[in-house]
Protein backbone atom coordinates (compact mmCIF):
# COMPACT_ATOMS: atom_id res chain seq x y z
CA UNK A 1 0.00 0.00 0.00
CA UNK A 2 1.17 3.30 -1.28
CA UNK A 3 1.38 6.10 2.35
CA UNK A 4 0.10 8.84 -0.22
CA UNK A 5 -3.09 6.49 -0.87
CA UNK A 6 -6.00 7.55 1.10
CA UNK A 7 -6.78 4.36 1.39
CA UNK A 8 -8.41 2.65 4.03
CA UNK A 9 -5.89 1.39 6.18
CA UNK A 10 -5.56 -2.34 6.97
CA UNK A 11 -4.80 -3.42 10.65
CA UNK A 12 -2.22 -5.46 9.03
CA UNK A 13 -0.48 -2.77 7.33
CA UNK A 14 -0.70 -0.20 10.83
CA UNK A 15 0.83 -2.86 13.50
CA UNK A 16 2.64 -5.46 11.86
CA UNK A 17 3.78 -6.66 15.45
CA UNK A 18 0.80 -7.56 16.57
CA UNK A 19 -0.73 -10.55 16.45
CA UNK A 20 -3.33 -11.93 16.13
CA UNK A 21 -5.46 -10.47 13.71
CA UNK A 22 -8.01 -9.92 15.90
CA UNK A 23 -6.34 -7.97 17.88
CA UNK A 24 -5.35 -5.78 15.44
CA UNK A 25 -8.89 -5.37 14.23
CA UNK A 26 -10.05 -4.43 18.07
CA UNK A 27 -7.22 -1.66 18.05
CA UNK A 28 -8.37 -0.19 14.60
CA UNK A 29 -11.38 -0.52 16.27
CA UNK A 30 -10.69 1.69 19.31
CA UNK A 31 -8.70 4.09 17.82
CA UNK A 32 -11.71 4.92 15.16
CA UNK A 33 -14.18 4.87 18.44
CA UNK A 34 -11.77 6.69 20.52
CA UNK A 35 -11.44 9.58 17.57
CA UNK A 36 -14.66 10.00 17.14
CA UNK A 37 -16.13 10.05 20.67
CA UNK A 38 -13.16 10.42 22.78
CA UNK A 39 -12.08 7.96 25.12
CA UNK A 40 -14.09 8.29 27.86
CA UNK A 41 -17.36 8.48 26.52
CA UNK A 42 -16.66 5.15 24.20
CA UNK A 43 -17.26 1.36 25.69
CA UNK A 44 -15.81 -1.66 25.36
CA UNK A 45 -19.15 -2.68 23.77
CA UNK A 46 -18.78 0.67 21.35
CA UNK A 47 -15.11 -0.97 19.82
CA UNK A 48 -16.50 -4.92 20.16
CA UNK A 49 -19.79 -3.52 17.66
CA UNK A 50 -17.07 -1.59 15.82
CA UNK A 51 -14.61 -4.67 15.34
CA UNK A 52 -17.59 -6.82 14.70
CA UNK A 53 -16.75 -8.73 17.68
CA UNK A 54 -19.13 -9.81 21.16
CA UNK A 55 -17.42 -7.33 23.90
CA UNK A 56 -15.97 -11.26 25.09
CA UNK A 57 -14.11 -11.85 22.37
CA UNK A 58 -12.70 -7.73 23.19
CA UNK A 59 -11.29 -9.28 26.76
CA UNK A 60 -9.54 -12.10 25.10
CA UNK A 61 -7.27 -10.01 23.48
CA UNK A 62 -7.36 -6.76 26.20
CA UNK A 63 -8.24 -7.14 29.81
CA UNK A 64 -9.67 -3.32 29.97
CA UNK A 65 -10.34 -0.58 27.41
CA UNK A 66 -7.31 1.55 29.13
CA UNK A 67 -5.14 -1.45 27.90
CA UNK A 68 -6.34 -1.13 24.51
CA UNK A 69 -5.78 2.36 24.57
CA UNK A 70 -2.33 1.80 26.05
CA UNK A 71 -1.60 -0.65 23.11
CA UNK A 72 -2.51 1.77 20.44
CA UNK A 73 -0.30 4.57 22.31
CA UNK A 74 2.72 2.42 23.43
CA UNK A 75 2.68 1.09 19.56
CA UNK A 76 2.57 4.77 18.05
CA UNK A 77 4.99 5.74 20.06
CA UNK A 78 7.37 3.00 19.04
CA UNK A 79 6.63 3.78 15.28
CA UNK A 80 7.68 7.71 15.92
CA UNK A 81 10.65 6.68 17.82
CA UNK A 82 11.95 4.26 15.11
CA UNK A 83 11.21 6.85 12.67
CA UNK A 84 13.13 9.17 13.92
CA UNK A 85 16.10 7.25 14.57
CA UNK A 86 16.03 5.34 11.34
CA UNK A 87 16.52 9.41 9.99
CA UNK A 88 19.78 9.47 11.74
CA UNK A 89 21.16 6.92 10.63
CA UNK A 90 22.94 7.85 6.96
CA UNK A 91 22.74 11.16 7.41
CA UNK A 92 26.16 12.54 6.78
CA UNK A 93 25.26 16.12 8.96
CA UNK A 94 22.81 17.42 11.38
CA UNK A 95 21.03 19.49 8.36
CA UNK A 96 20.17 16.40 6.78
CA UNK A 97 19.62 14.27 9.50
CA UNK A 98 17.43 16.98 10.82
CA UNK A 99 15.58 16.93 7.06
CA UNK A 100 15.17 13.36 7.17
CA UNK A 101 13.18 13.35 10.61
CA UNK A 102 11.10 16.36 9.92
CA UNK A 103 9.93 14.59 6.66
CA UNK A 104 9.26 11.31 8.51
CA UNK A 105 7.51 12.59 11.23
CA UNK A 106 5.54 14.75 9.15
CA UNK A 107 4.35 12.11 6.72
CA UNK A 108 3.66 9.79 9.88
CA UNK A 109 1.27 12.22 11.34
CA UNK A 110 -0.46 12.87 8.26
CA UNK A 111 -0.19 9.66 6.94
CA UNK A 112 -1.28 8.06 10.33
CA UNK A 113 -3.50 10.73 11.24
CA UNK A 114 -6.71 9.40 13.22
CA UNK A 115 -3.94 7.05 15.14
CA UNK A 116 -1.89 9.84 15.77
CA UNK A 117 -4.50 11.93 16.83
CA UNK A 118 -5.54 9.56 19.85
CA UNK A 119 -2.30 8.86 20.35
CA UNK A 120 -1.79 12.35 21.18
CA UNK A 121 -4.68 13.95 22.74
CA UNK A 122 -5.53 10.94 24.74
CA UNK A 123 -3.00 10.00 26.73
CA UNK A 124 -3.94 11.81 29.67
CA UNK A 125 -6.96 9.12 30.10
CA UNK A 126 -4.01 6.46 30.38
CA UNK A 127 -3.36 4.67 33.50
CA UNK A 128 -0.48 5.76 35.81
CA UNK A 129 1.86 2.70 35.45
CA UNK A 130 1.05 3.15 31.51
CA UNK A 131 1.28 6.64 30.99
CA UNK A 132 4.85 6.10 32.64
CA UNK A 133 5.90 3.98 29.93
CA UNK A 134 4.72 6.34 27.68
CA UNK A 135 6.09 9.25 28.74
CA UNK A 136 9.56 7.90 28.85
CA UNK A 137 8.98 6.87 25.04
CA UNK A 138 8.13 10.52 24.23
CA UNK A 139 11.20 11.47 26.61
CA UNK A 140 13.39 9.41 24.06
CA UNK A 141 11.65 11.11 21.09
CA UNK A 142 11.90 14.63 22.77
CA UNK A 143 16.04 13.94 23.37
CA UNK A 144 16.73 12.77 20.04
CA UNK A 145 15.28 15.71 18.48
CA UNK A 146 16.79 17.55 21.21
CA UNK A 147 20.62 15.86 20.79
CA UNK A 148 20.24 16.42 17.19
CA UNK A 149 19.28 20.50 17.45
CA UNK A 150 22.63 20.53 20.06
CA UNK A 151 24.95 19.12 17.71
CA UNK A 152 24.03 21.04 14.38
CA UNK A 153 24.69 23.89 16.85
CA UNK A 154 28.20 22.53 18.00
CA UNK A 155 29.04 22.16 14.48
CA UNK A 156 28.19 25.69 13.66
CA UNK A 157 24.81 24.55 11.51
CA UNK A 158 22.34 25.53 13.66
CA UNK A 159 22.23 29.10 15.10
CA UNK A 160 18.69 29.33 17.60
CA UNK A 161 18.56 31.03 20.44
CA UNK A 162 16.86 28.69 22.66
CA UNK A 163 17.44 25.20 22.03
CA UNK A 164 14.55 23.65 24.24
CA UNK A 165 12.25 26.02 22.02
CA UNK A 166 13.21 25.43 18.93
CA UNK A 167 13.33 21.16 19.81
CA UNK A 168 9.90 21.73 20.99
CA UNK A 169 8.82 23.80 17.90
CA UNK A 170 9.79 21.06 15.58
CA UNK A 171 7.89 18.23 17.19
CA UNK A 172 5.01 20.89 17.75
CA UNK A 173 4.61 21.55 13.90
CA UNK A 174 4.32 17.76 12.93
CA UNK A 175 2.51 16.70 16.11
CA UNK A 176 -0.21 19.55 15.08
CA UNK A 177 -0.21 17.86 11.72
CA UNK A 178 -3.00 15.29 13.45
CA UNK A 179 -4.97 17.47 14.63
CA UNK A 180 -5.66 19.39 10.79
CA UNK A 181 -4.95 16.91 7.94
CA UNK A 182 -7.53 14.83 6.32
CA UNK A 183 -7.50 12.31 3.30
CA UNK A 184 -9.05 15.51 1.90
CA UNK A 185 -5.88 17.60 2.42
CA UNK A 186 -4.69 19.23 -0.39
CA UNK A 187 -1.48 17.85 0.08
CA UNK A 188 0.03 14.28 0.05
CA UNK A 189 1.89 13.29 3.15
CA UNK A 190 5.00 13.56 1.09
CA UNK A 191 4.60 16.45 -0.11
CA UNK A 192 3.80 18.75 2.95
CA UNK A 193 6.39 16.60 4.64
CA UNK A 194 9.09 18.06 2.49
CA UNK A 195 7.88 21.69 2.43
CA UNK A 196 7.58 21.43 6.29
CA UNK A 197 11.54 20.06 6.24
CA UNK A 198 12.24 23.20 4.62
CA UNK A 199 10.73 25.34 6.89
CA UNK A 200 11.92 23.57 9.89
CA UNK A 201 15.53 24.22 8.61
CA UNK A 202 14.97 27.49 8.07
CA UNK A 203 13.85 28.13 11.79
CA UNK A 204 17.13 26.24 12.56
CA UNK A 205 19.19 29.15 10.27
CA UNK A 206 19.82 26.98 7.57
CA UNK A 207 20.58 28.58 4.63
CA UNK A 208 18.15 27.49 1.50
CA UNK A 209 19.83 24.95 -0.55
CA UNK A 210 20.22 25.98 -3.89
CA UNK A 211 17.59 23.31 -5.29
CA UNK A 212 15.14 25.01 -2.75
CA UNK B 1 -4.55 39.75 37.19
CA UNK B 2 -1.37 39.22 34.59
CA UNK B 3 -1.58 37.09 31.82
CA UNK B 4 2.15 36.10 32.78
CA UNK B 5 0.49 34.50 36.44
CA UNK B 6 -1.01 30.92 36.62
CA UNK B 7 -3.25 31.87 38.91
CA UNK B 8 -6.80 30.87 38.70
CA UNK B 9 -8.92 32.75 35.65
CA UNK B 10 -11.95 34.31 37.53
CA UNK B 11 -14.82 34.04 34.64
CA UNK B 12 -15.14 37.88 34.20
CA UNK B 13 -11.98 37.97 33.10
CA UNK B 14 -12.10 35.26 30.51
CA UNK B 15 -15.45 36.72 29.16
CA UNK B 16 -16.21 40.32 29.83
CA UNK B 17 -18.46 40.09 27.47
CA UNK B 18 -20.60 37.70 28.77
CA UNK B 19 -23.84 38.26 31.62
CA UNK B 20 -24.87 37.45 34.22
CA UNK B 21 -22.27 35.79 36.22
CA UNK B 22 -23.87 32.51 36.53
CA UNK B 23 -23.63 32.03 32.44
CA UNK B 24 -19.93 32.81 32.79
CA UNK B 25 -19.08 30.01 35.57
CA UNK B 26 -21.42 27.77 33.51
CA UNK B 27 -18.62 28.56 30.98
CA UNK B 28 -15.93 27.96 33.26
CA UNK B 29 -17.02 24.46 34.76
CA UNK B 30 -18.01 23.43 30.97
CA UNK B 31 -14.55 24.20 29.99
CA UNK B 32 -13.18 22.33 32.80
CA UNK B 33 -15.40 18.99 32.33
CA UNK B 34 -15.17 19.52 28.34
CA UNK B 35 -10.74 19.47 29.21
CA UNK B 36 -11.20 16.74 31.62
CA UNK B 37 -13.14 13.99 30.16
CA UNK B 38 -14.38 15.02 26.69
CA UNK B 39 -17.20 16.72 25.55
CA UNK B 40 -19.25 13.63 25.14
CA UNK B 41 -18.61 11.70 28.18
CA UNK B 42 -19.80 15.18 30.11
CA UNK B 43 -23.19 15.49 31.07
CA UNK B 44 -24.99 18.39 31.87
CA UNK B 45 -25.16 17.55 35.31
CA UNK B 46 -21.76 16.96 35.64
CA UNK B 47 -21.54 20.86 34.66
CA UNK B 48 -23.95 22.28 36.54
CA UNK B 49 -22.34 20.42 39.52
CA UNK B 50 -18.61 21.53 38.97
CA UNK B 51 -20.38 25.32 38.79
CA UNK B 52 -22.10 24.12 41.88
CA UNK B 53 -25.55 24.67 40.44
CA UNK B 54 -28.66 22.88 40.07
CA UNK B 55 -28.86 20.99 36.63
CA UNK B 56 -32.28 23.66 35.61
CA UNK B 57 -30.07 26.33 36.68
CA UNK B 58 -27.84 25.69 33.78
CA UNK B 59 -30.55 25.18 30.96
CA UNK B 60 -31.61 29.32 32.61
CA UNK B 61 -28.75 29.70 30.15
CA UNK B 62 -27.64 27.49 27.94
CA UNK B 63 -30.72 25.54 26.59
CA UNK B 64 -28.18 22.24 26.13
CA UNK B 65 -24.82 20.93 26.35
CA UNK B 66 -24.24 22.05 22.74
CA UNK B 67 -25.12 25.67 23.09
CA UNK B 68 -22.73 25.86 26.06
CA UNK B 69 -19.57 24.04 23.98
CA UNK B 70 -21.24 26.60 21.24
CA UNK B 71 -20.92 30.09 23.58
CA UNK B 72 -17.27 28.48 24.66
CA UNK B 73 -16.09 27.78 21.17
CA UNK B 74 -17.44 31.19 19.59
CA UNK B 75 -16.32 33.26 21.92
CA UNK B 76 -12.96 31.62 21.68
CA UNK B 77 -12.43 32.31 18.14
CA UNK B 78 -13.67 35.69 18.32
CA UNK B 79 -11.17 36.32 20.70
CA UNK B 80 -8.60 34.80 18.54
CA UNK B 81 -9.73 36.88 15.38
CA UNK B 82 -9.74 39.97 17.47
CA UNK B 83 -6.18 39.49 18.81
CA UNK B 84 -5.20 38.83 15.26
CA UNK B 85 -6.78 41.99 13.98
CA UNK B 86 -5.45 44.24 17.01
CA UNK B 87 -1.72 42.91 15.58
CA UNK B 88 -2.04 44.39 12.28
CA UNK B 89 -3.20 47.42 13.20
CA UNK B 90 0.04 49.59 14.31
CA UNK B 91 2.50 47.47 12.57
CA UNK B 92 4.55 49.19 9.92
CA UNK B 93 4.87 46.42 7.68
CA UNK B 94 3.98 42.66 7.73
CA UNK B 95 7.33 41.36 9.26
CA UNK B 96 6.30 43.43 12.11
CA UNK B 97 2.44 42.82 12.17
CA UNK B 98 3.22 39.23 11.58
CA UNK B 99 5.76 39.57 14.84
CA UNK B 100 3.00 40.76 16.88
CA UNK B 101 0.26 38.62 15.60
CA UNK B 102 2.48 35.25 16.39
CA UNK B 103 3.47 36.75 20.10
CA UNK B 104 -0.29 37.49 20.86
CA UNK B 105 -1.64 34.39 19.24
CA UNK B 106 0.84 32.37 21.12
CA UNK B 107 0.60 34.11 24.00
CA UNK B 108 -3.26 33.77 23.84
CA UNK B 109 -2.96 30.09 23.53
CA UNK B 110 -0.49 29.48 26.76
CA UNK B 111 -2.47 31.74 28.62
CA UNK B 112 -5.78 30.30 28.07
CA UNK B 113 -4.44 26.73 26.97
CA UNK B 114 -7.45 25.12 28.78
CA UNK B 115 -9.87 27.13 27.04
CA UNK B 116 -8.34 26.72 24.14
CA UNK B 117 -7.42 22.72 23.70
CA UNK B 118 -11.47 22.82 24.60
CA UNK B 119 -12.10 25.24 21.16
CA UNK B 120 -9.44 23.46 19.40
CA UNK B 121 -10.29 20.14 20.23
CA UNK B 122 -14.01 19.86 20.40
CA UNK B 123 -14.96 21.22 16.79
CA UNK B 124 -16.46 17.65 15.43
CA UNK B 125 -19.04 18.16 18.82
CA UNK B 126 -20.60 21.60 17.35
CA UNK B 127 -23.61 20.78 15.59
CA UNK B 128 -23.73 21.14 12.13
CA UNK B 129 -25.49 25.15 12.12
CA UNK B 130 -22.91 25.96 15.04
CA UNK B 131 -20.11 24.70 13.43
CA UNK B 132 -20.93 26.33 10.12
CA UNK B 133 -20.57 29.79 12.10
CA UNK B 134 -17.07 29.24 14.27
CA UNK B 135 -15.79 27.57 11.06
CA UNK B 136 -16.48 31.21 9.41
CA UNK B 137 -15.10 32.38 12.30
CA UNK B 138 -11.63 29.92 11.88
CA UNK B 139 -11.66 31.00 7.88
CA UNK B 140 -11.26 34.96 8.98
CA UNK B 141 -8.41 34.13 10.79
CA UNK B 142 -6.84 31.88 8.12
CA UNK B 143 -7.55 34.70 5.29
CA UNK B 144 -5.82 37.42 7.50
CA UNK B 145 -2.39 34.80 8.35
CA UNK B 146 -2.41 33.82 4.50
CA UNK B 147 -3.08 37.77 3.40
CA UNK B 148 -0.14 38.87 5.90
CA UNK B 149 2.26 36.01 4.27
CA UNK B 150 0.63 37.53 0.53
CA UNK B 151 1.47 41.05 1.54
CA UNK B 152 5.04 39.94 2.68
CA UNK B 153 5.73 37.95 -0.52
CA UNK B 154 4.63 40.57 -2.44
CA UNK B 155 7.03 43.18 -0.64
CA UNK B 156 9.64 41.33 -0.98
CA UNK B 157 9.68 41.16 2.89
CA UNK B 158 9.04 37.55 2.99
CA UNK B 159 10.13 34.51 1.07
CA UNK B 160 8.72 30.67 0.85
CA UNK B 161 8.34 28.15 -1.12
CA UNK B 162 4.13 27.13 -0.83
CA UNK B 163 2.39 30.29 0.64
CA UNK B 164 -0.83 28.33 1.97
CA UNK B 165 1.71 25.77 3.81
CA UNK B 166 3.74 28.60 5.17
CA UNK B 167 0.52 30.25 6.44
CA UNK B 168 -0.54 26.48 7.65
CA UNK B 169 2.41 26.01 9.72
CA UNK B 170 2.61 29.97 11.24
CA UNK B 171 -0.97 29.28 13.11
CA UNK B 172 -0.34 25.65 13.27
CA UNK B 173 2.90 26.32 15.31
CA UNK B 174 0.49 28.80 18.23
CA UNK B 175 -2.18 26.04 17.96
CA UNK B 176 0.07 23.36 19.50
CA UNK B 177 1.00 25.50 22.10
CA UNK B 178 -2.53 24.60 23.88
CA UNK B 179 -1.94 21.15 23.45
CA UNK B 180 1.20 20.93 25.46
CA UNK B 181 1.76 24.27 27.81
CA UNK B 182 0.83 24.12 30.78
CA UNK B 183 0.95 26.28 34.10
CA UNK B 184 4.32 24.28 34.86
CA UNK B 185 5.85 24.88 31.72
CA UNK B 186 9.68 26.74 31.93
CA UNK B 187 8.20 29.69 30.24
CA UNK B 188 5.88 32.28 30.68
CA UNK B 189 3.56 32.72 28.11
CA UNK B 190 5.19 36.29 26.83
CA UNK B 191 8.58 34.78 26.82
CA UNK B 192 7.29 31.76 24.29
CA UNK B 193 5.82 34.43 22.72
CA UNK B 194 8.92 36.11 21.84
CA UNK B 195 10.53 33.05 21.10
CA UNK B 196 8.01 31.52 18.25
CA UNK B 197 7.54 34.75 17.13
CA UNK B 198 11.77 35.14 16.04
CA UNK B 199 11.28 31.65 14.48
CA UNK B 200 8.24 32.27 12.66
CA UNK B 201 9.70 35.23 11.14
CA UNK B 202 12.77 32.95 10.17
CA UNK B 203 10.12 30.32 8.68
CA UNK B 204 9.28 33.05 6.82
CA UNK B 205 12.70 34.15 5.49
CA UNK B 206 12.88 37.29 7.32
CA UNK B 207 16.86 37.80 8.40
CA UNK B 208 17.35 37.90 11.91
CA UNK B 209 17.29 41.28 13.65
CA UNK B 210 20.17 42.74 14.93
CA UNK B 211 18.95 42.80 18.58
CA UNK B 212 17.44 39.41 17.98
Amino acid sequence: MSGSLPATPQPADLWPDVQPDAARRLMLAGVESFARRGYHATTTRDIAATAGMSPAALYVHFPSKAALLFAISRSGHEQVLSVAREAQENAPGPAEAMRELVERFTAWHARRHTIARVVQYELGALPEEEYRVVASLRKDIEDLVRGLVDRGRAEGVFTVGDPHTAARAVLSLGVDVARWYSDRSRQTPEELAKEYADLTLRMLGVPDSPAG
